[in-house]
């Protein structure tokens, strides 16, 4: 870092999901700060009042600051959250996100928080999403390209959300369950036994991702018995069951996308991963294995660059 | 019930599983008296010895008819059981099962305990059962007609034994772990909240199995999120949610199999399901969705009926 003059914050942003509220003090898309405070879950379990929480987490920065408000995305903005900001719903663009915010002042807070995505999906029902809008508009703002023509942007996680671009308009996109299915599933089944190493086991991560290639993604509900079987039969250890379960499911959830969600953008070169490095590792990897080019993009830097851009569309009130 | 001379018993049998012990006093395949013991999840957490919870469990059944041994199948006889009774391989037929009985005499208690079976699957890879062995040779015993030619049999539980007869021989069998998973999203999802309502909501399974169908099986891991999504926004009652994902998940299972294991035996008229009622009309709903006919045998006359089969073909010792 050089001398000189301190950088001069122009805006505190924020995801408040159910785990988490991570908030950051940026100079633009520099972070010059940032803190963590109580999830959803925790706001509920506690019945803290959100102000509270908020101004706890913030700190001194609301008192150092006091012009710059808060823009926030995630599930502060669901019936649970903070007030609730209705669905926007699709085919919608970075403009008209920003301009459905909603905003509030509580205990002299000033807060802007970014709706979520409602849809028809490529399976033709309602489909739903809290916070991955505000990374999709950083993914956006963040390679360009992304912008022009018909694309597909998947973000992983506990729910994955594979969207359909279309010339910088998010067209709709689909939910997949995979991390929420392998959650439950680790925790909550005869699968799995004891602890999975740290990392990733590429080889068994790699085979469990072909068996979901050779025997169709219509087979999981019976490949997935082979975690433990290979484990009772074949050799396989219980660490390396971990990732061999984990491949079965994301290998099956590519299968199942790259012959459906995919084929909505036939001519796109790639398809962008955005989420945390292990994850979005685990879906290029799977992707490549169907034939697929991939390319990634950090989930954190997603969702700064998506809450910067939407707050610096939103006229100064 | 007849007054006359009371019936002599001809048999103690029991199927001891992972969460309980159940035992049969029986004359012939009637069932004269039924006693219920601890499991093996029990049994590994109290440490209690093996013989003392059978002692325990039949009472004066042993001091009464001091001539019957006992005859056990399921989990008792895995490696965290009473004795570890190795695998029969497939394919293997009632009477080579019956001749791979373990015995052993443990305080006095003589104890006959079933393999269970392994196997290479439909997908080509190993598969085992312990207990759905039992119930397959009471099915042929109850259901003659099973013996002959190529037929499938299905046994749903935790885990569905899909398996392939031909001529009265268990050629192969593949496991299906929807039981066992929709046991973890009901428990640890966010799919579902409150109780589901008793019985089956019959609309709401049969939408979920239609979605499977409609979709493919191939789509399941997007297809879950829609029990959120229609609950979200489709008016969906959190009480119908339960059964719509029950419906999803057991619909993608005979999607599934309708596709691969059924089509090891073309030309049987139907597919015989094996358990308890309200699981077994689930899953010959669901087949008679795909256009296919089913059966249904109660899986604890199955059970019985193959454990008392097994005991007869035992030659005295």
């Amino acid at each position: 870092m050089t001398l000189g003059t301190p950088p001069v914050p122009t805006s505190i942003v924020g995801d408040w999901g159910t785990s988490h509220l991570r908030l950051f003090l940026c100079a633009g898309d520099a972070v010059i700060d940032r803190r963590r405070g109580p999830g959803l879950a925790s706001i509920a379990a506690t019945r803290q009042p959100f102000e509270q929480a908020f101004r706890e987490t913030a700190g001194n920065w609301l008192s150092d600051h006091p012009c710059l408000g808060a823009t926030l995305c995630g599930m502060v903005g669901a019936n649970v959250g903070w007030t609730e900001v209705p669905y926007v719903e699709c085919p919608v663009d970075p403009g008209r996100l920003a301009a459905a915010q909603v905003r509030l002042t509580a205990a002299g807070i000033r807060v802007a928080i970014v709706p979520g995505l409602a849809c028809i999906n490529h399976l033709s029902v309602p489909d739903v999403m809290r916070g991955e809008e505000t990374q999709i508009v950083g993914a956006l703002a963040l390679d360009p390209k992304l912008a022009l023509g018909r694309r597909i942007i998947c973000l992983p996680g506990t729910h994955s959300k594979w969207a359909l671009l279309n010339d910088g308009m998010i067209e709709r996109f689909t939910t997949g369950l995979t991390g929420e299915l392998f959650g439950a599933l680790r925790q909550h089944s005869i699968l799995l036994h004891g602890a999975a190493t740290d990392g990733c086991d590429t080889d068994a991560f790699d085979a469990g991702v072909t068996r979901s290639i050779e025997a169709g993604a219509a087979q999981l509900p019976f490949l997935l018995f082979e975690t433990r079987s290979r484990q009772l039969r074949g050799g396989m250890t219980a660490s390396a069951a971990h990732d061999f379960l984990s491949g079965l499911l994301i290998g099956a959830e590519i299968v199942s996308a790259g012959a459906s969600v995919c084929s909505d953008a036939p001519t796109s070169d790639s398809v962008v991963f955005v989420g945390e490095a292990d994850i979005v590792d685990r879906y290029a990897r799977a992707f490549a294995a169907i034939g697929r080019n991939a390319t990634t993009i950090d989930g954190e830097a997603a969702a700064l660059a998506g809450l910067n851009t939407i707050q610096r569309m939103t006229t100064c009130s």
